[in-house]
């Protein structure tokens, strides 16, 4: 985190406490009428009892209900904490400035068609920004929902909110979307599920989600954060806000819309967010620790897993079942999602072995049959060798609940093992019958002990397959020193091929044997320093497709060859583009045949370096066999992410072919991971293809472009 | 359907009635203590009015209840409908034996322990089976958990069943598992989807899921068959009863677990079936007309779709929202699944433009905003637009719930729109917040409408999503002729590739220009007669891998090079294999290159023929990029089929080459289907490489290797 960032962060969390926990609040727009946002507000808070100032402007009355109305901003007190906009959209800038010289702390605003609505919206959202920055003022808003406090039991919104008395914390809430932050209150609440804060950003005119996600971390209350976003404005500082969330012990997970093109369209047109690369998003932000939810439901899944269970799920999950049918489907699941399962035998699980009835085999997922209906125990039994096996590291239990009769002989040995062996591990029930009657105090009992209740298995599996492959992702960090090269501080826009290789063969990355020739002569000299055939490739920097060009000849052997393809060549480029000089030609030694890789590298002017890697050619490019990279990876990290290519078979002696040097792979993607952090100015660069070949016997990368900013 | 599975249907209907709707049941191993098997199957029988005769058999008591026991099958009157068996296993074939003479006509067996038991239970379980096709009796189980007849409220299991007095008829259950159709049944129950009968099979030992899904197709009250199966033991006769169910407007859905390995695996222990190959199943289950579920949660999902909805989801769905957030998730959601969307805009939707503020723009999904809140006649409006409008089959409303209040505002105008327009196309409604307040009452209103209630969009999507691909799969029937082969009378076991070239040429599969040759004097000549470069391959029934070989010789030209190859070829194969024996060589023209495809046949002898397709290559085998074909299909739906391999991209012109003759190889394919329909006996058929040129220069298959029974 940079001294800059941390400042912003501290500043921050002091001016959003004038926001979510106001001594004092000004509704503007006051009203009587049911319904209406300002009347919503106020009934808000006065049904849980707010306890500061509530001041009310509305210039057509002189009270609402007891309490006095004034006429204008004007009119009220200087350094109220809070001011609640429910007004026309057209009100709202006057409105904020006429704030700002009341030294609000904070303004909250509903309107929208801001700059979600055009240029003229645009233009207002910028100038609310302004003002804002100027005073120091806090915005929520505008196109928001408002924020609730859950922990001092303050709503601050147009939804209607009854508070219960329970005690809050646990879940913090940051959305964009005030639709999205509102339905998973609810969802979680349903759940069970204690909430500290719940905060929607909309336009995000002044603050954003980025602001809301600093002040959850300081907040003590708060040891979960849930985001729903569609588009980040301020990555890096996100990025390091997730640092320091894992550093205090707090789990970060996010939902964010955009891995279809069409849903990259549809957020362009809301809340005025453009939307980043999800794929690049999604690599860095996991990186950095982030649990992704693929969906709404396995949001709230994974929000109650993580607010309930003791620890998070990880390692290799045992399931405890009672039918071969959903054992079957259950395999069939896992495998499907990528659910890693304990592999329990009758020889290697003595303890689970000697809880089990004869009849029952020792298997994952288990099979206990009927059984526990005439032995209950048999649950509490099962439940202990499973706590005890250090190869399980999550239990998941899919229990055929039938009516509350057969509730209430299954769960208590469940209770009962839980209770009194405190399990350091997480364990989730799920339902296999839906909707069986199951009184409600049984759910609580089970909630009690720290354990989730699902109202299916497969909901249940799929969260923990998402929290587990987080857990288990390589948060290793390579600790090689980011390269520098001297002489790029000379380029600049596209380096050809030749000077990219001069460049980087240098540090390190492998290139064929070869020569630049800026005349025929120098060609024929550089193909006999060479010997054997060689390739001769057109060098210019505006020359970026080659091959379409004419601009590639292989296998030339012989002066006279050489003489004959440098003509052609120029013949050839000239007439694909007159405009295009030549620098000059590339010689090197045809290379054998191998495995074609791409590498690709990318600075993002948002989130930061990343690299690409996987599989090159056209098929590939057509299944996406690709892995997007930290730059900081280690190379055993790097291995591991190649090993996850969908034809990563084919690395490994795939049919009696030799296995292929994976390593010299990682080792170069490490280099331009090096590379990439220590040039910042290296916009883009393409290695396509490096050709892999058997393991000992390296990679050798044969085109090179880069771009230079 | 033949006259034999008609006959063994008819036959099969009026014995299971027997079972399924008994005048008269005794139980043996009846018992007063509570939770024993037998008294809770008498305890259903008297809780639920029973209005048959009840025999009891227990030899230690005079009386259970106010009932007198009888101490022996013996003892018993002759022509009882059904012996339900709640006794230890190992009394169990004796009892059946006596059962049979005492004229029973259906046997229920809940004891475990049979096939699934080792080699003793398998033969017992042989013998049930003997006894009871020997004495015309209908067998369920063992190792099952009974059956439930909820249109005559008949239970007939020792799980505890109350019955309401609801008016039954709907959906039938057909498990093998017993313990998945008692899931399903509290699933569906809770859900308010009608049931009519649940059956589960178990082990089979007489009866099995096909006759149970004969008795549910000729039952009036069943509309809809649900069905977990672990393994078809007659897959010609289910696949012929889905043509009647279908026939009939029944729907057939179908949960199978065997997808993955592991599954398979556990398959071979539970309830003594040996799994098949769930691929082949699926492939010819689907062309019959099954709708395949992917988890149990979508088997409940889509048999209350199925129950409740006025018809089956089909076309392209629109999505009723209300948040800009969810737009973009169901977006992503869609692309991932592969539900199809309408394409609905500003310009191409009047009516739905009509039906909206200005503010929100025609799309879909549909943002609504909170406007609903306000103005919930759009709801209505909206509603009515879509049901006009024929570009949309399905309407999936995702409306976020909040509380009472907020659902007392929006379900008016839904209800009142259903109602008064009676949409012929499904409306399926999903809530976005799930766990949010609704009375049941709501969810009621809504369900006596024809619109099913979700508690999550995510579920609604992929359950319409199944039905929706199922609707739009292709069930055209090729009307080409069975083709004939009559030479083929004189092979059996593995054809070598000259004598397969032989017999395939003359029906139209394409093979390079050929000759074979049983000398090097031949070979020479049928080179020097074909011209050009040719290849030269051994020819051996026993030779099936050719170029491990060294079997293989390309691109020959002239005599001398002939003859090198022939003596190179000899000696290799000899060191190859010294038993191999060639029958000559074939000497072919050099092709050009092209896509490769593999073009594979298969007769299962469970399931039939089928035929497998994809792309070739190493690649594509770790991808598993390949469809299988029913045999039937006609040359437009294999062209969609191959439309649908995940490289489809590279048939029709990628960046630039050519589009490929995909007819070509749908005519090789439809050709390969009516030789397999035509000849049953051939078992395998391999054209590997099948090379796919561009259009209208067709393909060639460069070998055939046949396996004849």
């Amino acid at each position: 985190m940079t001294t800059e960032a941390a400042t912003q962060a501290g500043a921050t969390v002091g001016n959003i406490d004038r926001l979510l926990r106001p001594r004092s609040v000004v509704i503007v727009g006051a009203s009587e009428k049911p319904g209406a946002l300002g009347a919503v507000v106020l009934a808000n808070l006065e049904r849980n009892d707010y306890p500061g100032e509530i001041h009310l402007i509305n210039p057509k009355r002189e009270t609402i209900g007891d309490r006095p109305c004034l006429p204008s901003v004007e009119a009220m007190p200087e350094g109220v904490d809070l001011a609640i906009l429910a007004i026309p959209r057209v009100a709202v800038v006057d409105t904020v400035r006429a704030l700002a010289a009341r030294k609000v702390g904070a303004v909250m605003i509903f309107a929208a068609g801001f700059a979600e609505g055009g240029e003229a919206g645009l233009a207002d959202q910028r100038e609310i920004g302004r003002i804002a920055a100027e005073a120091g003022m806090v915005i929520e808003g505008p196109n928001c929902l408002g924020s609730v406090n859950y922990v001092d039991r303050i709503p601050l919104t147009f939804i209607d909110t009854p508070l219960d008395g329970k005690s809050p914390g646990g879940v913090g809430i940051v959305s964009q979307s005030g639709a999205m932050a509102a339905v998973l209150a609810v969802m979680l609440l349903a759940r069970k599920v204690d909430l500290s804060f719940s905060v929607s950003t909309g336009n995000e005119a002044g603050n954003g989600v980025e602001d809301f996600v600093d002040y959850l971390i300081a907040d003590e209350t708060t040891r979960i954060i849930a985001m729903i976003v569609e588009q980040f404005r301020q990555p890096a500082r996100f990025l390091a806000a997730v640092g320091r969330a894992r550093a205090a012990g707090k789990t970060v997970i996010l939902l964010h819309p955009g891995k279809s093109s069409a849903a990259r369209e549809s957020a362009a047109t809301h809340t005025g967010a453009m939307a980043g690369d999800y794929k690049l998003m999604r690599a860095k932000v996991e990186r950095a620790g982030v649990i992704v939810a693929e969906t709404l439901e396995e949001l709230g899944d994974i929000s109650e897993i993580a607010a309930r269970c003791t620890a998070l799920p990880s390692g290799n999950t045992a399931v405890l079942g009672e039918s071969g049918a959903l054992k079957a489907l259950t395999l069939d699941l896992a495998e499907e999602i990528g659910l890693p399962l304990a592999h329990l035998t009758d020889d290697n699980a003595p303890a689970l072995r000697a809880a089990l009835p004869d009849f029952v085999p020792v298997s994952n997922p288990l099979d206990l049959t009927a059984q526990g209906l005439v032995d209950p125990d048999m649950y509490y039994r099962t439940l202990a060798a499973l706590f005890d096996d250090d190869r399980v590291g999550t239990i998941v239990a899919g229990i055929i609940q039938t009516n509350p009769a057969t509730v209430g002989i299954k769960l208590p040995p469940f209770l009962k093992a839980v209770k009194e062996l405190k399990p350091s591990k997480p364990v989730v029930f799920a339902g296999v019958d839906e909707g069986a009657e199951v009184p409600a105090s049984w759910i609580e009992a089970l909630r009690a002990e720290g354990i989730p209740y699902f109202p299916t298995t497969e909901r249940a599996f799929r969260a923990v397959r998402s929290l587990t492959v987080a857990g288990a992702r390589d948060g290793a960090v390579s600790s090689a020193a980011p390269l520098k090269v001297p002489a790029l501080a000379n380029e600049h826009g596209v380096v050809p091929e030749y000077r990219a290789k001069a460049l980087l063969g240098p540090i390190g990355i492998p290139f064929p044997k070869g020569q630049f020739a800026a005349t025929v002569d120098e060609a024929v000299a550089a193909a006999r320093a060479i010997g054997g055939p060689v390739v001769m490739k057109a060098q210019a920097a505006a020359l970026s497709h080659k091959s379409d060009a004419g601009g590639v000849a292989l296998n030339l052997s012989g002066d006279d060859a050489i003489r004959a393809a440098w003509d052609k060549m120029h013949a050839d480029v000239a007439r694909y583009d007159a405009s295009i000089r030549l620098d000059g030609v590339l010689i090197e030694a045809m290379g054998a045949r191998g495995l074609e890789l791409i590498v690709g590298a990318k600075n993002d002017p948002q989130w930061g370096p990343v690299i690409l890697a996987g599989f090159g050619g056209v098929t590939a490019e057509i299944l996406q066999d690709v892995r997007l990279l930290a730059p900081d990876l280690t190379e055993a990290g790097i291995v591991a992410e190649l090993n996850q290519l969908k034809q990563a078979a084919l690395l490994n002696g795939y049919r009696g072919s030799p296995a292929l040097d994976v390593e010299a792979a990682a080792a170069l993607i490490a280099t331009i991971g090096q590379l990439l952090l220590g040039e910042p100015s290296i916009e883009e660069l393409d290695l396509n293809p490096v050709v892999l070949y058997p393991k000992g016997q390296g990679v050798v990368a044969l085109d090179a472009l880069m771009l230079v900013r």
